[in-house]
């Protein structure tokens, strides 16, 4: 009694990737509707069942498509902006700025497209994404024919789709019904990380994922900086402090796990969370070593990402895979850790168990949906092969085969390649497409990257000030007698701080940018010791704006702001053609004199050893306001007992 | 005045990787002969130049061919062999004896065209090979057009192609001789390793190399044990030692230098060593993580290369060069570490100058040979293309572009691959010939696979040796009775010794197969200490090959060898399905019996806790004697005092 199928795939090296790693040669499978039939020898399909259409597989191998556990599709439109960078720089300096300016329906829609095109071509069948516009992820790749966890993303800064997190949650929750019970897209919440996300979108993120029934995407332990600030903050590593906040009652995926211990892998096993591993990325951004081989044997579900084309820089599966291997001998010193075909069952069974997809996808067994590829391993790169043992292929695949070994691919019983060619989109419209985002991005950058105050700004975080300041320094051998005329009653103190200060100067390549101040002031309390410390960025305009009578200086600062980043993210960001460090130690009155306000400086500039100087300063805000402060200024330094034909119109930098 | 060239490529994407990494868009290069005219913008080109052909790039890079500074060409033929195993049990197990078997000028000539139709493929223009039959590398390189520098193999194991070390050294001369001033082919030679070659060789290797001006190639310090063994034997380091036997008073070309230190690095520079980085292979065999940075930091030439197809398991530059910068930025925690142009760089002129070839090839530079290659970048995985930077197109070469990517090559002014079309070679021909030596290869790997007495003779350094031996065995309560019972006169002692035994017994799937039996026995002095260690393999067969009257054992050990490599080796290496350990204290005499030479062994089994016993032993010859020698321990068991019905009819392992 034969039976009818739509379709039977024949003559090929079938790879299950089952349990058990079931191989047939020569195998086929039979398929009906979007569904495996049957898969088994060629000779016994061939007896039980009678299909409308026979394919001859030609000696390929037939397996499951790949499933890339973690992206970011539609960053393939920002792939190779900027490279070899430090997270916090490419992160903060280059894609934020970037995706707030250009990341739209459009833009979404153009890059999960392109992704979509160069996933097809390399094999993938499924892909577990988190981005922003996330329903235009996901209606791109419906369209297009792939299969998708689609996580809407959800944090506590706004969101080129969302101006607030409440904003971002609900248009999680719009989104996850809209795609409920889509074929091929499952919908999902993807609050981004512990560190971007407040404990009530956490929390809030859980109960909408449970309430729903649909998956939690998020990304852990990515770099031990991040394990630093949440044992910092809460006292604890981020796997127990995610627990505390119920995001593993849902069903789980986490991206990285690179920083994770025993106790963590067994909280993630314990609560059946599904990890993506993804090895070019941990690489190139110099993350770390994950701990395949500990999280395997602890029986969790570890699928392969390839992280967004933004740092990886593309998404190829087959270089994922080869490297999960290659690393995990090399960070354990061991050459037999991670066999290929550990590999490869990470790339498809594991994967697809990871994205709690288990049941439907990930190996080739009669139920599961028809979502397969074809490799050619008759090329150069591949042969000769071996047939002794059954790992052979399994190793022919993973360490010699290329992605462009994949001649067809099969998603829920559709073709989307075939021999090659692209069925369900047009790649080179889009490659097209793709050239006008790049052009304007290049612009964009192009003029942010000609003002180093449009790279502090793109930043953010930051206020844009003017400010004129009129200044009056002179050098003094007698600092005591200083402190001591300041008492006298015609100098009324306002307030008294004393504090050291570091100055780091960046100055560029063209002087007409100014010089970039970073600041750090330590107050010194009563007691000589530290209270606070305050950083603090400057972008300075020419020094030497203008010079009033008596060499008394105007200067301009343009911009003032809290500098919440390393000196070292600042260097690497904005690439000074030099450096400059002052530091000293400061006395400062804030006083009225005749009524006006003002500050006194007593300096001791240690490095360089300049030697003592007193500076009155005060702020103005136009030029006769600034010449009536300047004669101001030059009456106080007499009441001082200080004498005034000897003014520096310099600021310290200037005297280095 | 326009001056007459033979080929003029346009409108390309000009890449020359000369010191200034120099770019022109839309660049030409103009080709006289097999040598580079000019390399200009198009329009200077055009202007400047009267082509007989003019071929328009169409937008694609063209850069200077890819040089692959470390291989093994013929290899690709044992591609994918035996995988995820450790470096010994690969060599020693799998390679060495294949090699032994299969390697002949055929097999090398066949491999090296099917490594040449990969490479090529993959846009390397020109390779440094290190194997035997070195002449035939040599002249199928030559016949398909590309280049290479090609190192006899050199060292003090007998070879596939020389019989002792002087025969090799002949050999490597005729060779060197032969193609001495070939226009494609560099001849050179290749003392393999430190610790395979004596002092004699390395010596003997240098002063042929200065001889005759050619590269000397070798391996260096590619896993820390090699190190290990280096400062054990010699007292210091790799390199050192290496200085030591003139080895870079040569053109030297340093594969691997994983496990290098300051100083070594210092030396390698001073004497101008060129360095062969091969990422993909040290991942994959745990080698460890070569210092890169620091290499490239103090002006090392660091190419790189990517070994063998047989560890790799496959030939891809492209895939090398961005794991140089993975790695590099993975292993230095910093990703910063090794930009892209400097991966490319050493991809390409950072190669050659590390073979010795930087005057002729490796930048698109006037004056130098034409080998290049066009790389196609308009493609779903490597769009959109950046321009802000210059370092853009090579972070999109290094980080997003495939080996696939690659469109034309030419090597010396020969067109070797145009739109992906072999022009020199078969390659359906040269695949298809590889499958008759994987199936011999196959074939007797699993002959070999199904005998363990076969797997055992293939590690070679062994003899076979049948032997008989009568044994008689019975408990003992009070050991010291026996003792002092040997003394009497009817014993004559031959020699006494004292020793503990340590064994671990592989069984094996098929009961057939025997037992192997790995020996640890220590010499115990007369002060208690352990005087010497001795390791020996022993393959038994099934124990009880027949039994003689009162339950004497006639068992029969077919073969014995010193075991020269570690338990770990041979677990790994003989996969057996289980494993038994026995330790006993062991009191050994030799004596003589009524004329009859035999043993008494009086055992005390400590692991697991048996108790104590004594045995007769006595090799045997034939039937008749062994009925004799049997009857005679009887007796023998008596004479001490041993109630002789209580006989133990079993070894052992049999007893647990």
């Amino acid at each position: 009694m034969t039976q009818p199928v739509d379709l039977l795939l024949t003559n090929a090296v079938v790879l299950t990737m089952d349990e058990k790693l079931t191989q047939y040669e020569p195998g086929a499978v039979a398929i009906k509707g979007n569904s495996l039939v049957a898969v088994g020898t060629e000779s016994d399909l061939l007896d039980q069942y009678l299909a409308s259409e026979i394919i001859d597989c030609q000696g390929k191998v037939l397996m499951p498509g790949l499933v890339n556990a973690h992206t970011h599709a539609a960053m393939t439109l920002l792939r190779g902006i900027a490279d070899d960078l430090r997270l916090d720089v490419w992160l903060l300096g280059y894609m934020m700025p970037v995706e707030r300016e250009f990341v739209s329906p459009e833009f979404v829609r153009l890059g999960t497209l392109l992704a979509c095109a160069e996933m097809i071509r390399s094999g993938v069948t499924c892909f577990a994404d988190m981005y922003y516009f996330e329903s235009h992820v996901a209606s791109a790749t419906a369209q297009v024919g792939l299969r998708a966890v689609c996580a809407q993303t959800v944090y506590k800064f706004p969101a080129p789709d969302a101006l607030d997190y409440e904003e971002a949650l609900e248009k999680a929750r719009e989104f996850i019904k809209e795609w409920k019970d889509h074929p091929l897209i499952v919908p999902a919440i993807g609050p981004h990380a512990f560190y971007t996300c407040t404990q009530e979108i956490l929390q809030n993120s859980s109960k909408l994922a449970l309430e729903f029934d649909v998956p939690l995407l998020i990304h852990i332990s990515e770099t031990s900086q991040e394990v630093e600030t949440c044992r910092n903050d809460n006292g604890m590593p981020v796997v127990p402090y995610l627990k505390k906040q119920g995001i593993f009652e849902a069903k789980t995926l986490a991206a990285h796990c690179v920083h994770v211990d025993e106790g963590e892998i067994n909280t993630l096993r314990h609560h059946n969370v599904g990890v993506a591993h993804n090895p070019s990325s941990n690489l190139k951004l110099a993350s770390g070593f994950a701990p395949t081989t500990n999280m395997l044997e602890a029986k969790l579900n570890v699928g392969i990402g390839t992280d967004g084309a933004a740092s990886n820089n593309d998404l190829d599966m087959f270089e994922e895979i080869r490297l999960a291997a290659f690393i995990a001998k090399a960070h354990t010193n061991d050459p037999t850790a991670l066999h290929a075909h550990t590999a490869l069952t990470m790339g498809t069974r594991l994967g697809a168990q990871a994205l709690h997809l288990g049941t439907k996808i990930g190996s080739l067994e009669t139920g599961k949906c028809a979502d397969l590829i074809l490799i050619d391993l008759k090329t150069s790169h591949t042969a000769p092969r071996f047939r002794r043992d059954r790992d052979n292929i399994y190793a022919q695949i993973v360490y010699s085969a290329k992605s462009t070994d994949v001649s067809d691919v099969m998603v829920d019983g559709r073709w989307l390649m075939r021999d090659r060619i692209l069925l369900t989109l047009n790649e080179i419209e889009i490659i097209e497409q793709t050239k006008e985002y790049a052009r304007q991005i290049d612009t964009f950058l192009a003029q942010r990257e000609q003002s180093i105050l449009s790279k502090l700004i793109a930043i953010g975080g930051a206020e844009e000030a003017e400010s004129y300041e009129v200044q009056v320094k002179v050098r003094v051998q007698n600092a005591q007698s200083v402190i001591d005329a300041i008492k006298q009653p015609s100098i009324e103190i306002l307030r008294f701080r004393h504090y050291h200060e570091y100055d780091t100067y960046f100055a560029f390549t063209d002087p007409k940018q100014g010089q970039l101040r970073y600041r750090e002031d330590d107050f010194i309390g009563e007691d000589g010791q530290v209270e606070t410390v305050r950083y603090r960025l400057t972008l300075l305009g020419i020094a030497r704006e203008e010079r009033l009578p008596s060499d008394v200086l105007l200067s301009r600062s343009r911009y003032l702001a809290p500098a919440t980043h390393s000196l070292r993210f600042y260097r690497e960001y904005f690439k000074p053609a030099s450096e400059t460090v002052i530091h000293k130690d400061r006395l400062r009155w804030r006083i009225l004199f005749h009524g006006t306000e003002c500050y006194i400086n007593l300096d001791e500039v240690n490095q360089p050893n300049l030697g003592s100087f007193v500076e009155i300063k005060s702020r103005t805000w136009s030029r006769r306001d600034a010449e009536h402060k300047s004669e101001l200024a030059v009456d106080l330094l007499k009441t001082l007992g200080i004498v005034t034909d000897e003014i520096i119109g310099k600021e310290y930098l200037e005297l280095i």
